[in-house]
């Protein structure tokens, strides 16, 4: 594998980034966006598992290194654009979300408002321990 | 429907902006991504069709316009961050992508490279015209 080739067909955005979805391969269901730089994206292919870039931490954030809530690569796919990256995945523990969830999108628009319609599987503070 | 909540619970960009997640509903295929501003976002709430912000033309891009290759909303979620949106959508004509795919996720990750390993449907000059 030339990795090089692969990272320079990506369209990275400004900050070197691409959003990067995970899709849980059996069910379908889309369970998380987060982003991912070059090094992020190399390390996914060649570990195996969802590794992000967390924008917010500024650090690589591979994906259940605290949950154990680890997403294991099956497939990775680009979009025509080269700029966005899709993967399916399996999900570890059966949860994806940090508010522990199965996937982070719970809310969905029902009667003008943004409604939880999914239940929490797993408290935050058993997830990533009490301190 | 109080649409000034509904989108100011949105954790837009720096550049008013939120990536957008059209899923076809009853297969779970991710059929494409795209970005959504505050319009594009109470558009596509209030039509029941996807309406995206094309950063490119820099206007309101109603999916389908030119194609007839529109997405029925079906149901819309947002993420625990509130900064992607996730639309459950039929897709008019079993084409997402302008390339004449049925979604723009094509190229699959195999030996090294990106391949490409969905069929086109239907030819870009037909979709679109020949001028």
């Amino acid at each position: 594998m030339n990795d090089s080739e692969i990272l320079d067909a990506i369209q990275w955005n400004a900050d070197g980034l691409v959003p990067a979805i995970a899709q849980e391969h059996d069910t379908g269901k889309v369970l998380m966006v987060a982003w991912m730089n070059r090094e992020a994206l190399a390390l996914t292919i060649s570990e195996g598992r969802a590794i992000y870039w967390s924008r917010s931490r500024r650090k690589l954030w591979r994906k259940g290194e605290e949950s154990g809530h680890v997403q294991t690569l099956r497939e990775i796919r680009i979009d025509c654009d080269a700029d966005v990256v899709l993967m399916q995945v399996e999900q570890i523990g059966g949860i994806a979300c940090h508010t522990g969830r199965h996937n982070c999108f719970y809310r969905r628009l029902e009667n003008g408002r943004w409604e939880e319609v999914e239940p929490v599987l797993k408290d935050a503070s058993e997830i990533y321990g009490r301190g």
